[in-house]
């Protein structure tokens, strides 16, 4: 599949606009699928059906003409920009040169992301430029849809994401058990700071970078949003949750697995059975057509058949299936489509996880994710790696 | 020192504004710095001479009371926000809560940074409220001023700067070299991907991350923007630029040293000698009331003497000193104040770095750059790190 831009196209027809517009650095995941150009520093670009076209400094022209994707390079000394800055001073001059570039490009009126700066919204605006927020991120929807290409960006993350993994399951299992029950490696305390760091530094070997990692123990574990720290134990739950971001691509991948190292009680295994039946129920679930509510549901169905709570059956409950199914993932780790309650039909293309999941303080937390390809006729799994609770 | 909003006061009061507003995630520095709340998803906060106000998710709640400067935490539910979804929709039900929040604030006029998202700008003024760009961002004015505290965490970061320093430095000097003069390590050739690597991997174990770092050789060197690729080579600089940020404090370090393997020709050895010079006649210029000019024009006139051209006494070279002397550090790796043409005055508390350079890719780049803070009568160096071009 090649970027089909159909539904921007049909949004901008619908709204009577002439073209969508950005001004953002690359770290803007939108602006970054159009353009195709990583710049450090926030630049203009706009996207018609026609054409894409960017304005940048001098400084970046070079770059921008050999990497971006843009039909159309503009630097600011295209616009006499020094000179205008020179009679009219910055504000002004920076709206004169905005104007002249949409002129260039044949734009009187703009869509907009929502988190476009007010500050540049405000100087179109007073020269004449129409600029519309788009509340629904037509862009973020359109994006959505990976190519083969994004695919394979994917499964590379993904590759060194079990390489992490398979780094973490080495610690824990591998690790001695003290008279406390505290897991030990080389004679110190095995702890989650340690994991994640080892975590670090396998997917740094394999060109990924990550801000942030889980590796939840215990109490910990049964707070999905809690990062763990502490010593690592024997006969709990230890959740490890790595959705690294690959620095060539900026692709992401994402995966859990819950290790637990000694014996499992009957409550335990029984968790991590229901979890995995879950599990196995939603990618039965995925497929062109079915919705991210569909999904949803038959883990919810699952987890209800077997007496736990979920926040879709109790929207009090605190403990039991306490999230959602999953959502897609890309340019950014948490992005459309959203597998829960209102979640929107899947497309081939949709790259997704799968992530069931029980929590209880009193018992602590467990949650299984893969992460799946959804194709013409159902999915491919782009995760290769065992799901099994004791080694 | 302690945080001082009094600049900010100022300028609310000479605006006639009552309140500076945000609206984003916790990776916008003026934000995090004036509520020291780091949520990944975009909140709304306000400060006002009187409190600091943030509104929040109900998710985000309990982590924003315990973690967040705010005096004033506010939640969603505490405006019955689901109440007034299901009656007028998600747009209108954000704009009426934004509405009571900024009431119970007292604010009818805002100022907001240039970036403020517009979607959120056009339903407060829809609301009656006034929203004004604040161009000058006095609020990444007043943060260019570091307590004793934020210092102290510039040093931290620092202190791992310099660990990951010394194995880059381990490594190139360490080196074996090849008949074709390519550095060798264990066998194979030495590249500035893999001192890359190294230097991350010892950050982490520092507690650091980073997003780039520079390891240029020859040619490479020649460009300040150039990150660095291939195999490094003996007779040639090697510049190596680390900017780590400390996880924990999120604040920045900044360094930059020039090594050469094997003997440097006299011109290398000159060019790094009044390298060295220029760096000593900057920081002998820094102390309060000295603007980020004189900073600058101190090495300007160093390179000038010895007869190197620089951007500043001919705009239109691409040889010699090519950028500025030095920029703040913080939050961001490059923030106030300026130590360039223009550049303002200094203050004490303001964290710079001086980084002079010569480059020309007939002969490569050389630079040399320490990190410092301005006190009341002069600067103090937070560099410990020796300056020498070959072992």
């Amino acid at each position: 599949m090649d970027r089909d831009f159909a539904r921007l196209d049909e949004f901008l027809d619908e709204q009577g606009l002439d073209g969508y517009a950005f001004h953002d650095d690359g770290s803007n995941s939108d602006l970054y699928y159009v353009t195709g150009f990583d710049a450090p520093d926030p630049y203009f670009a706009v996207y018609t059906p026609e054409e894409t076209a960017v304005l940048v400094s001098s400084l970046e022209y070079g770059r921008a003409k050999q990497e971006s994707r843009a039909d159309t390079v503009k630097r600011h000394a295209d616009y006499d920009y020094r000179q205008k800055h020179a009679e009219h001073g910055e504000r002004e001059a920076e709206a004169m040169m905005a104007a002249e570039f949409l002129a260039d490009v044949g734009c009187e009126s703009l869509a907009v992301q929502e988190r476009f700066p007010v500050g540049a919204a405000d100087l179109l605006r007073e020269q004449g430029v129409s600029v519309e927020p788009d509340e629904d991120g037509v862009v973020t929807d359109v994006r959505a849809t990976k190519t083969d290409e994004e695919v394979e960006h994917v499964r590379t993350a993904q590759e060194a994401n079990e390489a992490a993994m398979a780094r973490a399951e080495q610690l824990i299992r591998g690790a001695d058990v003290g008279e406390d029950g505290v897991l030990r490696h080389d004679g110190d305390a095995l702890t989650s700071e340690f994991v994640k760091q080892e975590i670090e530094i396998e997917l740094l070997r394999h060109g990924c970078a990550l801000d942030e990692t889980i590796v939840a123990c215990g109490r910990d574990a049964a707070d999905p949003h809690d990062r763990g720290s502490g010593p690592l134990e024997a006969g709990e739950f230890v959740v490890v949750d790595i959705f690294p971001r690959d620095k060539a691509s900026k692709y992401h991948a994402d995966m859990t697995r819950t290790f637990l190292v000694g014996e499992p009680t009957d409550t335990q295994q029984e968790w991590y059975d229901v979890t995995h039946e879950a599990m196995r129920a939603a990618l039965d679930a995925v497929e062109p057509g079915a919705t991210g509510e569909d999904v949803n549901q038959a883990v919810v169905d699952v987890y209800t058949d077997h007496g736990f709570p979920t926040v879709y059956t109790d929207p009090e409950t605190e403990t039991g299936f306490i999230h959602s199914t999953g959502h897609g993932v890309g340019l950014d780790v948490h992005e459309q489509p959203s597998l829960s309650q209102g979640g929107e039909e899947l497309r081939p293309g949709h790259v997704i996880t799968i992530e069931p999941g029980l929590y209880d303080p009193e018992v602590g937390g467990v949650r299984i994710e893969d992460i799946v390809v959804v194709t013409e006729d159902g999915y491919e799994n782009l995760t290769d790696y065992e799901i099994s609770l004791a080694a």
